[in-house]
């Protein structure tokens, strides 16, 4: 498995008719930026899908509401503060950042949506975040992406972005999406932050349809650490510069469109995992043979984040006993004498028991920075695949 | 809160009618004490209860059966390895340490227990095993319990054990219990090892249900990775050598004798918990005002195995954002608006927003060695806790 951890600045560029821009606002005392903006030219067809947390932050309550109109002209940004925990000021604060920066834009306030991230139970300093507002409305260009990325940081090592290039009724359409996320992360069916930014022109129900699913497939499937934030918000933008035919499943080019978004959102997502917090290598955990796909995820999740193994992939340990306790503690129905699990090409176990393949060799596709762990239950059809990364020292020290 | 977290060896003492021993019989190549056996002169009543992994040992799964006879002579322990994914060798390895101790003792097989401790996936070296019961049965004597409670640890960094005296028709009885754990601690119905002696007479249901309700309250509520283990195994022998009539609920002195095994195990768990991989604190997490009792329990459970909540105790960050979102993210209900939470007795969040509560005043608290975060739901009448441990760099570097 190879997995591509870092983006290149070089291909990063918005589709066309969108503009954005970066700041330091002075949200963080450190000076770094942490203010973003992404603006529409014309009023774009908007998708979302949030946080499936019982304690969400203001902004996405605000977005779901915003969402219902399915038209968006702005997406502003600040990181350093969350804004959930914070009643019924937060929710004002949310109102405030998008009628302010509606305002400025001179569009209606209900197309602005609003993320933040950062610490849960601050309230937002509405004095500096609208001083911020004043500043980076009139700095959104097409080059102001490359900031745009970087603002929306907070524990990240680098900015996650992906552009793809495609052709829809024979024009070239652009679909990029950027990304932050480093912990607190196991998505329940949205994820972190991440904005999808496309020229085509797309149908509402169809762009929301394929989001979802390109979600469910990516971002869905990470866990750093099995913490579902407060916050995570994916917002996708069709804009329709592109000035094809509107997409939706009948549009003999649907396919291709879906699967520049889905392979945005993955690119995307596998970013984020390799840059979890203080993490050194990303594992795919795929079950098959569980009794219905349901049951393989839960397999998948518990091994995935069972503390144990992710701590014994640190020094390449390939402690496949621990993933065998994993899974017999997971509600999944197991029965561990059909257990067989492989280490990429090597098998490690079979019918529960050492498969007799040399710890040595297991050692050597451990220390790989990027490995597969297959297990096969043996008892239906069910399957499903997790992306998890190693617990280090560090994850603890970014924490603490 | 305080608890006690290391054992005074001077307090450790064998019920009357028991013999114990410990050594090393060269199972782990440091050449510490890695093997025990625990003698009941007599025929005991035996009491037990099991983990819950579906992927279990093949000494848990010879207990199981043994236990059905409800009579035990002797307990066999080996540390260093589990005897667990070792299939149908390992079964039979677990009937000769049985057979092979019972044979030395003149007493019936199935009154022999066999408990082992360590990685997962390696079969008994039995030649080793063999040598070492031969040694180890003639050694027992009634001050080789302090042997034995050294030769039970694995990355345990202090022996685990309890002795209280009561009295029962006016008889003097003592309960004794040694425990050991630190890691793969997420006990379902049972935990790690632990063994608890009497010589009280106590009538072999009573014995059960007795043991099982002390168990729920104790071994059950502490929580150090959420890593359920393959192994985890209790068992509790009354010898009777006190000469009471026999314990039942119809016993005038059975309230006495069922709480001090209740405290002999709410001990042995606390002092897992303080010495729980890497752990320097010890956390109560109380949750009261849930739907139920059950929804408490996932609640309390959500944050106690959170990774943010766990590593920002460290260094004794106050950051009560990180137990909200764990109560969101849970499965149970949560109204975030409702969310009250104290730090022992200082308020934090009123209503799911911060108190005023100053941060440098959580701070002091979370410095604590011990501490209690209380977290009313304002839901229902549901309550539960567990106990819980902070996630330092040292308990990655001994994992990995």
């Amino acid at each position: 498995m190879h997995i591509e951890k870092t983006s290149d600045p070089k291909t990063l560029q918005l589709p066309a008719g969108f503009r954005a821009a970066g700041i330091s606002a002075g949200i963080k005392k450190s000076g770094v930026k942490d203010m973003a903006l992404i603006v529409s030219d014309v009023e774009a067809v908007m998708a979302g899908t949030f946080t499936t947390n019982q304690v969400c932050a203001a902004p996405v309550k605000l977005c779901r509401k915003h969402l219902e109109g399915r038209k968006g002209r702005a997406i502003i940004v600040n990181s350093g503060v969350a804004n959930a925990c914070t009643g019924t000021e937060g929710m004002k604060a949310a109102q405030d950042m998008a009628a302010q920066t509606a305002s400025l834009l001179n569009v209606p306030e209900t197309q602005v949506f609003v993320c933040s991230t950062g610490t849960i139970g601050k309230q937002l300093p509405m004095d500096v975040i609208g001083s911020g507002i004043q500043k980076i409305v009139p700095a959104v260009t097409v080059e102001g992406v490359h900031d745009a990325v970087e603002a929306i940081m907070t524990t990240d090592t680098r900015p996650k972005h992906c552009t793809l290039r495609i052709e829809v009724d024979g024009k070239p359409v652009t679909v990029m999406g950027m990304a932050k996320g480093a912990g607190m992360i196991e998505p329940g069916m949205a994820t972190m932050l991440s904005f999808i930014l496309t020229d085509a022109a797309v149908e509402a129900d169809a762009l929301q349809a394929c989001l979802l699913a390109a979600v469910k497939k990516s971002f869905n499937l990470v866990s750093v650490d099995g913490d579902r934030s407060t916050n995570d918000t994916v917002l996708c933008m069709a804009g329709g510069a592109a000035g094809n035919k509107p997409l939706s499943p009948a549009h003999r080019d649907w396919k291709v469109f879906s699967d520049a978004l889905y392979r945005v959102a993955f690119d995307l997502a596998m970013k984020i995992i390799g840059d979890g917090e203080g993490a050194r290598k990303v594992v795919r955990i795929e079950v098959k043979g569980a009794l219905n796909d349901a049951e393989a995820d839960i397999a998948a999740r518990a091994v995935a984040n069972s503390m144990l193994v992710k701590t014994s992939w640190v020094k390449d340990s390939p402690n496949w006993g621990r993933v065998m306790d994993a899974l017999g503690y997971s509600r999944a129905k197991v029965d561990e004498t059909l257990v067989d699990i492989d280490y990429d090409e090597h098998p490690a176990v079979r019918g529960g028991m050492a498969s007799g393949s040399s710890v040595a060799e297991l050692k050597k596709i451990v220390a790989r920075e990027c490995f597969v762990i297959k297990i096969d239950l043996h008892l239906g059809n069910g399957r499903a695949e997790v992306y998890s990364c190693d617990c280090t020292e560090e994850y603890v020290r970014i924490n603490w």
